[in-house]
């Protein structure tokens, strides 16, 4: 395990499966303790952040399931899994639906042990790892728990969306929280450009960022056209969006960072909601759907080649591959040489994927 | 660069086009060497393995691109390209065809220099890299060649056929062959099982294998087990087939290499072309003809996810991308959570993908 694809999936931690067996601690692990305190307590504001972020995202991944079976009419499938280690996730797929061809919304939370090369890389970003006389653990507890959505519309006017945030903790030896950080962000990736959907979609991820930081948005648009790029293809995978990881103690405390996240999920039903309300029942031609095909295909490029969350995830065993490809758009299509007509709206799309424009 | 992806690629070395000036020995490089002694001498018995490696996989290419355009009654689209550092390529794809949805017949033939990096993981395969002093070298002129070719049917009961053979080699520095080794193979890929066609496909790999070496066909069977196997599905790609590398002095003289190649390639034709005939016009339904996108579907994983040459490919600047991903289905498609019927021709097939046999 890398530190990089440690904190940067787009399918919330899926290869942390693999770990296995937390160290015990006081006799129990972190996961026991975790289970005991909410069966005893409850989760409340006073609660370690890993209640917190769990009981948040679970709660959001029920709003925006409700929110997209509105604009569908088709109830998700919802398979909820565990894992023998400790934590588990709930995977909500619809499929071939009215309105969109594919939507995936994925929570995973998971309790593991680290083993020291792992800490070794991560130490390279988060310093506080390394143990006061300057000596890397042998192992670490750790949890990490992350939603993770993406939606494919049917319409090739409707773009396809794609959002994760999560949170990663280290425990200290005594049990409390150790290192830990925020990571996340939300990304659109049109067929064809509206700059209506683009500036909207942008503006209201500024508004969030601003609230909290005048410096997040310009710094985490640019993460995100630097990340989401599918360089074989000398293209972005989309037209942007937000980016960010590591959000840790160097940039706020936990608590503003926390309320950052918790904005920035929240944004996300209004925004895409009114954007594929918008475009769903616009009419197309067989042309038009074949280009968005052609464009799924270069979806799945970036997925299997590029995303380090991904292909780190299918690398390792026993991890649940079908919450990890739920991602893959339900058709794609690779056609030789094929490019679209100078002057084409076609080509306007790939010229912006060329270079990414600052819409807001 | 690695050793394997240097030698392992389905796409003849696409990522060798990125590196940089070959070296110059007595004022001509070696892709100016060969070029003169073509212009001079022709390509004879007596020429060096390099042109006569080219010479034969283009005609191979030619011979291929006549019998698949006969099978399926449409022409293929023929796009040569030239690297500037010595070499270039012949790429021949034929696109939703009558038969074929997609088939790409290419071939490549690059000069360039290995640097030292390269060179050093190249020895742990091929000691005889290393200089008599034990030095190894800072660079090395190298020629790579290679013929590769995909086909995906339209008719789901037709099966995806790919298949490949290289050479590759290191200059001395006065010019002649150093390291020199040959790879290649061929495998199927169904949709539905028809033991017939996998014991046939077998039968004539066997043949031509058996003619050369008795040890070959069976180690080469369990290597293409092996290699073409989709590790995050627990799942071989396709049924099987031959997988070599790495053919150099160690298993046979040049001469027995290049004659066991000849024959490989040249086995091609008949095999395929029997086997596509008996299924390209078999009635199926609209069912069938969805099971085949999902095997797409996992066609797209391995080679995004696995094949060391594509993703080395795709991650080199300057590759001919297009060249590379000629490998994909024209439409693939992904269903969360999709799995056969017990019992049905789809569940028999990933058993034998799950389980790979012996059809011979």
């Amino acid at each position: 395990m890398t530190s990089c694809s440690a904190r940067t999936a787009n399918q919330c931690f899926p290869w942390l499966q693999a770990i296995d067996e937390p160290l015990k601690m006081d006799s129990l692990s972190l996961a026991e303790r975790d289970q005991q305190a909410k069966r005893e307590q409850g989760v409340t504001e006073t609660s370690p952040m890993r209640l917190r972020m769990e009981k948040f995202i679970k709660e959001q991944q029920r709003e925006i399931v409700k929110a997209l079976e509105k604009v569908d009419g088709t109830k998700f499938r919802v398979d909820e899994w565990q894992r023998k280690e400790g934590g588990g996730g709930i995977t909500c797929c619809l499929q071939d639906g009215k309105v969109f061809e594919k939507a995936g919304v994925g929570v995973s939370v998971v309790y593991g042990t680290l083993p020291k090369p792992a800490i070794m890389k991560m130490s390279a970003n988060h310093k506080n790892i390394i143990e006061e006389d300057g000596q890397i653990p042998e192992s670490l507890e750790f949890f990490a728990a992350g939603l993770s959505l993406i939606v494919h519309p049917k319409n090739p006017m409707a773009p396809t969306v794609h959002l994760n945030y999560r949170y990663f903790e280290t425990a200290k030896p005594d049990g409390t929280s150790g290192t830990w950080w925020f990571g996340g962000g939300s990304d659109l990736t049109p067929n064809y450009l509206f700059d209506e959907d683009a500036v909207q979609f942008h503006r209201d991820l500024k508004e969030v960022c601003d609230k909290h930081n005048k410096d997040y948005f310009p710094k985490f648009k640019k993460w995100c056209d630097e990340y989401f790029y599918n360089k074989h293809r000398g293209e972005s995978r989309g037209i942007g969006g937000i980016f960010f990881d590591d959000l840790d103690e160097t940039v706020s405390d936990k608590e503003n960072i926390f309320a950052f996240i918790q904005d920035s999920l929240k944004s996300f039903i209004p925004t895409y909601t009114s954007i594929v309300n918008r475009r769903k029942d616009m009419p197309f031609t067989p042309e038009e759907k074949d280009w968005q095909q052609v464009r799924r295909g270069r979806y799945v490029e970036f997925n299997l080649v590029h995303d380090r969350g991904t292909s780190f995830g299918l690398n390792t065993p026993g991890a649940r591959v079908e919450s990890i490809l739920m991602s893959m758009p339900l058709t794609a299509s690779w056609k030789y040489m094929h490019e679209p007509e100078p002057g084409s709206r076609e080509a306007r799309l790939v010229e912006v994927l060329q270079n990414p424009k600052e819409w807001v």
